[in-house]
């Protein structure tokens, strides 16, 4: 009976919880301090399960020191790669994906379009510049573009997990394929909540 | 028993097969002659079932004169879009468009950049229409990059059907989805054999 009332939920972890300085503030000054504090948060609470995807992890790597973490890390967080040749995605999503895609391809040939007929006005360095910023707005923005973005949604949608994001082509992803998601900023306050709940749940269960 | 043996397959055809004059060559000088042609030839293969997606229809009527074309069009060909809110993909698909897309987009950065620096030397108008054609070349060739193409693809799996097409990039994901396909160039000969075939089947039944 007890285990019934203790169903674990799945919550997957994307880097920006750790690594950007606004969203992990709550968690602490550096990424290390971040990991180190969402570790104690987590092992506070049992009915949470906590995952990463290992290409996720291997990015987080860049940012923390490795020997500063405690050994929690290797039960808090568990690394798991999605079943990528068990899963499948609805099919409509591939007609979504390759016209955004599309759309996106004839921006970025505008933009390159204008940055050729500035060069003469505005001087090469300039442009280049320039280029390179607008290009990777009209590309890459609000659009899933790396397999590290295809692990987390399909890790996510594997367990039935909440995505815990704050990429925008990854919250798009998760909304078209029904996955829970939380932005990293409301995070904190979210591990709190739980461990409140799961204290009163322990109480209850003693009764 | 007659039934059994005469157990129908499907071929799915895009328009290359019409429209691409290398390949229409063998069955005709215009697409509506080709088109025509194709149609008094699969009237004669009752063991074949030919379809075309309606967005790859709509293509093929900018090429052909609708009112030349006779109305076994209607019986020969059908018109079928696959069923895209049921069918799915296998993820790792996914990984391997996404993949395939970054790399594009950052060649597509890189031709963008040469263009800017080749503007002083080579001029404007030159660098424009140069960078175009290697945009393209770069984003565009030997992907799937429309919802026809996924149409195509799709309405392939879903019968089983064999795929028609010259297209680099559908074949490619032919080939991950095992789909069966035939290069359109190979295509009259294979239904003047159907049409063989058939043929001694018939006797075959009759005795």
């Amino acid at each position: 009976m007890a285990q019934e009332k203790f169903k674990r939920e799945a919550v997957v972890l994307d880097t920006s919880l750790f690594v950007n300085p606004a969203v992990r503030e709550s968690f602490g000054r550096t990424p290390t301090e971040a990991l180190e504090s969402f570790l104690s948060l987590a092992l506070q609470v049992p009915t949470l399960e906590f995952y990463m995807p290992p290409s996720i992890f291997e990015e987080l790597l860049n940012f923390i020191e490795p020997e500063k973490i405690s050994g929690d890390l290797l039960i808090v967080l568990n690394q798991k790669p999605p079943k990528k040749y068990e899963l499948s995605c609805p099919a409509f999503l591939l007609y979504e994906l390759i016209e955004d895609i599309r759309e996106r391809v004839n921006k970025g040939l505008r933009v390159a379009e204008k940055a050729v007929r500035g060069v003469t006005r505005i001087g090469e360095e300039e442009v280049i510049k320039d280029l390179r910023r607008k290009y990777r707005e009209a590309l890459r923005e609000g659009i899933i573009d790396s397999k590290e973005d295809v692990d987390l949604i399909l890790l996510a949608r594997e367990l039935d997990a909440m995505l815990i994001t704050a990429d925008q082509g990854i919250i798009k992803w998760a909304e078209k394929l029904g996955i829970k998601w939380l932005l990293p900023s409301k995070f904190k306050e979210y591990l709190l909540s739980s461990i409140k709940r799961d204290h009163l749940l322990a109480e209850h269960l003693k009764q």
